[in-house]
């Protein structure tokens, strides 16, 4: 399989896998690279000794970065420091990318720009960024309400409208072969992955997580501000965050304002809950293809799968295509 | 191209014209039909003068029917006058259709059930209809929240891990070969498709209103309840309608209880709209595909554009695949 992605970044799959804040450590990264996919350390907000830890572990495996974009706004020093380990790319999401361009085109890093919105795909492809992501909000963790479905062929169009060599990637809802394949049929080079590697043994998830959260169909997740209410991190207005629906978020999703007036209380039971493993506080940040993903494997495992599988789905259609 | 859905029905393409309220005619339905897809009229809130006007529209094309289920408890009598009609397919979307199975199987009328969460998937194939429609919420019209890339794999694992014989197809964000292309390696046996056909020549659209319409972008819908709370129509809970955003939905999205109890004067200016064609009040029901749909065509040059197009893309699919 070879897709402008792969040759981009010398893949064997066209498969990205999503930088997750607190869950893509280096050893996650670093087995999805060596498998044949592009690993990303989930950068989130910003910790710079945790960053560099996790390059450190990733060792000589190709792997790129991901960072949550405003945080580099309250960072400056941040950039320099995490380009200065020559990562494989630079993912960013969520916020303008552009007054972070020009320093990591300087040093050669690849800058991926995740987008949730027609709108802003336009603006990646002006700033001519290596590869945009249309991520639908099929996907966990934080993102808008565009379905990946349409969204992605919208942006395909653009970016050929444009004659942009902007390289395309899906992300949302998928979770294996059927949906890197449907990506693909609908225009992107290559797909982002996140909810399976969450569940993947290499993942920072605690593992008491796992089993349980995997058991749910995609109806169990739901778009909500509680858990960042709870943390006390402040999510520009239009992200809202996928997650397990729990007793905790069912409790609050229609009450902001009622957790933010209890909030010490709230806080303190969220923290107790992580220390238990409490499945029914505890939301994880998995997307709607958890009702795709049965069991924990490694991420070699995963990538082995997707790629024996998409022969098979391959084939599939060609049987469609020319009946007998 | 044969699938499970072509067979079925004895299709040229694996497409099933969605059933629009108000806005899929016999001539729609009829246009689809004789170009080789499903078409279907929209019987929507169950007018049945205008059911039986319809099917005498569509002449002897082989259309079916959509109703919204729930209209068929409070209209008994229905049922049974429009499976006269002999119907090509008797189309069920929102709520239970078990009810209303045993007489459309009586008269050989095939039942196709279009669901929104994978509970009602799973209480579908249990009741053994004859083609499950997967939605996402990325559809125009009434529907839930679930996206359809996860949705619909989920969907096809059920159908294998049961060994059920009923037909799959994936419905909401679909207005291309690429999307159904997608849909078919997502698992699903076709595609529904409304948007594109809501734009179309034949489709009962106020004609003022497609050009504006059709010149938005994906980014431009929402899923909302202003449009039932205006025209008084009193929808279960679960199920919002995707639309177009105007001025008029924009006012009125967070605040129900403001557009109810100023009700009265809010449905004379909806009226009046109606009247004028007024793009800043009037919010068609379109989907995320309408950044999709470029051009208003004729149904019959929809599907020959599909059709063409959907070698085109599996042909692209082929060389990634087996790259030189």
């Amino acid at each position: 399989m070879r897709t402008r992605l792969t040759d981009a970044f010398g893949l064997k799959v066209p498969i990205i896998q999503a930088p997750m804040a607190f869950v893509a450590g280096g050893t996650l990264a670093a087995a999805v690279s060596l498998a044949g996919g592009l690993g990303l350390i989930g950068g989130g907000y910003g910790d710079a000794d945790w960053i560099e830890e996790q390059f450190d572990i990733a060792g000589d495996a190709p792997v790129g970065l991901g960072l949550i974009s405003f945080v580099l706004d309250d960072q400056p020093a941040l950039l320099d420091r995490v380009l200065a380990r020559s990562p494989r790319a630079l993912f960013l999401s969520f916020a303008d990318p552009a007054p972070f361009l020009d320093k990591a085109r300087k040093v050669g890093v690849p800058v991926i720009c995740q987008v949730q919105t027609f709108r802003d795909a336009c603006h990646a492809i002006d700033l001519g960024v290596d590869v945009v992501v249309a991520q639908g909000g099929d996907a966990g963790g934080h993102g808008q309400s565009r379905g990946t479905m349409a969204f992605v062929p919208e942006v395909a169009d653009e970016i050929a409208r444009r004659g942009s060599e902007s390289v395309l990637c899906a992300a949302g809802g998928i979770a294996d072969a059927r949906g890197v394949l449907a990506a693909l049929a609908l225009g992107a080079d290559g797909a982002v992955i996140g909810t399976r590697f969450w569940g993947a043994r290499e993942s920072l998830v605690d593992r008491r997580l796992v089993d349980p959260t995997l058991a749910h169909t995609g109806d169990d997740t739901i778009r909500t501000r509680v858990i960042d209410s709870v943390r006390r991190i402040d999510w520009p207005e239009r992200y809202s965050g996928r997650v397990l629906r729990t007793t905790f978020v069912d409790r609050w999703n229609d009450d902001d304002a009622g957790l933010r007036s209890d909030l010490p209380a709230q806080e303190k039971l969220w923290q107790a809950a992580i220390e238990t493993a409490d499945t029914s506080v505890l939301a994880p940040f998995v997307g709607e293809a958890i009702g795709l993903v049965g069991a924990a494997d490694d991420a070699a495992g995963v990538i082995a799968m997707i790629q024996a599988d998409m022969q098979e789905v391959f084939g599939h259609l060609t049987g469609l295509t020319s009946p007998a």
